[in-house]
């Protein structure tokens, strides 16, 4: 098909960027027409009972510290120079905690080739600079003037790494780019679909993450079914009119594919946005206290997001617009009671 | 507003029909100027130690069978013969087992009122005749030929009737109709949304039970998130693409709705569909068993409305296009493995 073999390079190598390594090599070596077989992985250099993260991966096929137990394929090449890694690359898979990204692409600027290179963006989130939400392909796109696809779907690393069925969705505006990395991610047991609204895409992986802290305030008040299916529908359509509203052409289409309604309902099912929520209500103790606790110092993506789009909201005079995720906002932040996340939601018809 | 008051009758006194009951009783006290007060509800009349199921209600103003341990309303009367009860009426609320519709309109058709007089359904399922599907409003609009709306949603009766916060999806084609039954049923804690598409809405709460089984299936193989989640968003998008195939003008925004997404997600986490058929995969036994020994002898409705549309499907020669439902089909009565459930859906690109 392709006159010159695809050299890839995944930039991250947490969980979810081991993970996807993994899929990455497998489907390297299915694929040889179309994939060189080393897959090259940057790994941030640690030190693990006096060895190099590197070398460990490099003789044992595992990454030990955050994929442990799992071969993720011996044509998988762990590298610590991230300059080094992307030499010569055309296929790069972003993969890495969003406080990264800039100083990851900036670095990567004058390496990378001009002409057959694409990426793709596995990151969460979006970005918030001067009261506005960017969408992390369009800014690694912005930097290394390169076309940049995104993936996300429901997907938890452990299970795509133990092979159990899941799906995902990949978002690409150029259709043969999108067809490529659907070549490269594309498993029996990790099936994917190939959409062109990459907009869409990464404002479902962002806002989710908001709507799992309703859920988990709806869980710490120990509320029924009744409750929380509320809460999750009102929340896919706030996702769904926030895309609208502020990012042009989202289209219905994406809430019904794997990143939209499915990583919704899991986000909100299992996941520590759910949990830390629910443990905050049930404690009356302050958020940062219980993010702490439970998550070793990290932040939650719910919480800066909700944050973040609080802000965003407010300074267009739009949390009226936008129930939910206010009041979501207001228990977390401001004191409001827990129950309100329910009481807000309330359309008052024939009141008087 | 309104020249004439109405008068409601409820027709069925289950547990989700005392529960409404409730919800109708609540409303004609504050909306005097549209309702009569009175709400009449038809019982099937039973003996509870020697006393008359309606005696006791119009006396304690419970259903200590159905619905125990909730006051429904001083206004509401239990009335035992149901062509007494919609004597009259103008506002009829069936919500009863659909094995009793079309003997209980028949019974109705020379009682009601030709003008001024309209039906609602809650009745659950589709009703399968010489291999098609119908739709309860529109068998209700035949029989009686007044106008039928519908509702339904992500709602337990007993967190209705707890008043728990919750929505629910009222379906009207007339939307005078749909106005006057908004008003009848909305509350602070049962949000009502009007919408036309009440084909779309009668769909979903068919298909749903299906999907639900499904989940089951996924829990009874104690599958982990990636694939329960998959399983749910492609029987929604199937639930979509029968609906659209079949039943002609279904609304994509139909399933955005508390009937839609909402109510399948709740089914989908509790719900008796699913805990059913995590208990057939995990035993082994035969399904019609673990019904009889869970439900009394009653049958499911997933697995009911599963063999229909299975049959449904095969006479048009279509399972192929609806993978998912067929997958459970033969998951439940043709021995298929459980595994299939998601074997089945892998969409096999790339293959060669």
């Amino acid at each position: 098909m392709s006159a010159t073999k695809q050299r890839i390079t995944v930039i991250g190598s947490g969980n979810w960027g081991s993970a996807i390594a993994r899929v990455c090599a497998q489907n390297a070596i299915k694929h040889p027409d179309f994939f060189e077989r080393e897959v090259r992985m940057w790994v941030f250099e640690e030190d693990i009972d006096g060895k190099k993260l590197t070398d460990i991966i490099n003789e044992k096929h595992e990454n030990v510290k955050y994929l442990p137990g799992i071969n993720i394929g011996e044509n998988v090449v762990a590298i610590p120079d991230v300059r080094e890694a992307v030499k010569g690359s055309n296929m790069l898979v972003f993969v890495l905690p969003h406080q990264f990204v800039y100083r990851v692409c900036e670095s990567l600027k004058d390496v990378i080739p001009k002409e057959n290179c694409r990426a793709i963006s596995l990151i969460k989130g979006l970005d918030y600079k001067d009261n506005n939400l960017l969408i992390f392909s369009e800014e690694i796109e912005k930097i290394l003037g390169i076309h940049c696809a995104a993936l996300s779907g429901a997907n938890i690393a452990s299970e795509v790494a133990q092979e159990q069925f899941g799906e995902s969705t990949i978002a690409s505006r150029v259709p043969e780019d999108g067809l490529l990395f659907q070549r490269l991610f594309h498993t029996d047991y990790f099936d994917i679909n190939v959409i062109a609204d990459y907009r869409g895409l990464q404002v479902c992986g962002a806002l989710k993450n908001i709507v799992a802290l309703g859920a988990g305030i709806c869980d710490g008040l120990e509320y029924g079914n009744n409750t929380k299916s509320a809460i999750i529908r009102r929340g896919l359509v706030e996702m769904r009119k926030f895309g609208k509203s502020f990012f042009g052409d989202v289209h219905t289409e994406t809430f019904f594919e794997s990143c939209g309604v499915a990583d919704l309902i899991t986000t909100c099912a299992g996941g520590r946005n759910r949990k830390v929520a629910a443990a905050f209500i049930k404690s009356g103790r302050p958020i940062e206290e219980i993010e702490k606790e439970m998550l070793n110092g990290q932040k939650l993506q719910g919480t800066t997001t909700s944050q973040e789009v609080n802000h965003f909201l407010s300074a267009r005079n739009m949390t009226k617009d936008f129930p939910l995720m206010t009041a979501i906002y207001k228990v977390m932040y401001e004191n409001a009671p827990p129950e309100s996340i329910a009481l807000d939601l309330r359309t008052h018809k024939f009141k008087d």
